[in-house]
C-alpha cells in the first residue's frame, strides 16, 4: 500500500493511525500542500479532487481520508475499529462527521489561505474563526463521549472515530484552541495518539525540522 | 421514524431521498434554521450538535446525514444503495465526501451568516465564493462518474452518493452555479430526483409558499 500524504495534514494524519491501529505497512509518496505538490498532473490523474490523501492498492486509488478508514476496517477487520451493532455505527460515524463535515473543512489549508487572500483576514482573525466552530464541534463531541464512551469516544477500545480526533486535537493545539472544556475528547485522543506514535506527523519522512 | 428537518436543509434533503429510496414512511419534525430553532433545548438534548437532521428511532436519536443514510442501508437493504464490494464502496464513500466535506461544509446556514456578519461579504461575493469550491468538487466529480457511472453516480442504480448529488445541485441552482461542465454529475442527479419527488425541499410541509 502506498500512502499519498503530507505530513501535516489532519487527514492524512487520519489515515496513518488507522492504518497503525491495524499493524498495517505500507510506505509514503508526500506531496507539500504549501507549495501546491498536490496539484501536479499526475497526482491530479490518482485523485481528481487534488487533495491529500490517496491510498494506492493493488492499482486501486481510494481517496477521502472517511471512505480510506471505512475500507480499511472492511478489508483488515482486525483489530476492529466499528461497533459490531448498526446504531453504534451510526453513532460512531456521527462522531467522525461532526469532524469531518463541520471542523477540518473550515480550516484545511485552501480555506486557511482564502480567509488571508479573499477576506483579509490576519492570523489572529483567521485562527478566531476556525476556533468558533471547533468549539461547538467539541462540545457536542464532549456530551456524545459522555453518553458513548468508556476511555475511548466509543467504548472501551478505539474506533474509527478516534482516528479522527486525534488530528482534531492536533489542530486545536496549532490554533490556539482551549481544550481543557472536553475533558473526554481529550482522554479519548490521548489514549490513542499514545498507541499510534508512529502516526505523528513529526515522525513523518517530509516533516519540518522541530 | 421521526424525521428533524427543514424544507430547504441540503442535509435533510439527502436524508429524505434515501427514504424515499427505500419507500419508508415516516413522520417530520421541522426546525426553521433562519430564526435559529434547532438551537431550542429540547432538540439540543437530541442533538448535542443542534444540527439538521436527526432522525428518531425506536427510542434511539441518529444525527448526521451520511451516518443516517449508511443505517438506512444496512438496516433497510432493499433496494441496495452501496455497491457489493469493499472498493466499489469506497468509490461511493469518497463521492459523498467530497460533496459532505469539501462543498456543503463552506454554504451551510451559518457559515453564510458568518461570511456576511464577520467578514463583511455581500450576497454577490458570498455567491462567488462558495461557487469556486461548488465548482472544483463537480469538476473532480464529473471524472469519478466518467470512470464509475453508468446513469448514476456509480453504476446503473442509484447508490448513497446520489442522495447527495441531487441536493448538492439543488444548491448549485440557489447559488447560480454554472452546471454545464458537468453533464455525468446533472444526469445522475436528474436520475435521482425523478424517483424521488417526494423529497424536493419544495413539497415539504414546511416549505415557503411558492
Amino acid at each position: 500500500m502506498i500512502l499519498h500524504g503530507y505530513w501535516r495534514s489532519g487527514a492524512a494524519y487520519r489515515v496513518r493511525i488507522g492504518l497503525a491501529l491495524k499493524g498495517l505497512a505500507y510506505s509514503q509518496v508526500n506531496h507539500d500542500l504549501r507549495t501546491g505538490e498536490q496539484a501536479a498532473p499526475d497526482y491530479a490523474r490518482l485523485n481528481p479532487q487534488r487533495l491529500i490523501p490517496a491510498l494506492e492498492v493493488d492499482g486501486v486509488v481510494l481517496t477521502q481520508s472517511v471512505a480510506i478508514l471505512e475500507w480499511l476496517d472492511e478489508r483488515f477487520p482486525e483489530p476492529p475499529l466499528m461497533p459490531s451493532d448498526a446504531n453504534g455505527r451510526a453513532i460512531v460515524r456521527a462522531m467522525m462527521m461532526a469532524i469531518a463535515a463541520d471542523i477540518h473543512p473550515l480550516h484545511n489549508m485552501r480555506i486557511l489561505k482564502s480567509l488571508k487572500k479573499d477576506f483579509g483576514q490576519d492570523e489572529a482573525h483567521s485562527n478566531a474563526w476556525v476556533g468558533r466552530w471547533m468549539a461547538d464541534g467539541f462540545a457536542a463531541l464532549e456530551t456524545l463521549i459522555e453518553r458513548h464512551g468508556d476511555g475511548f469516544a466509543y467504548g472501551a477500545t478505539p474506533t474509527l472515530a478516534d482516528c479522527l480526533i486525534v488530528p482534531a486535537l492536533y489542530s486545536a493545539n496549532r490554533f490556539g484552541v482551549d481544550v481543557t472544556p472536553y475533558p473526554r475528547l481529550v482522554a479519548a485522543g490521548a489514549a490513542t495518539a499514545a498507541r499510534t506514535t508512529s502516526a505523528h506527523p513529526s515522525r513523518q519522512p517530509d516533516a519540518d525540522p522541530a
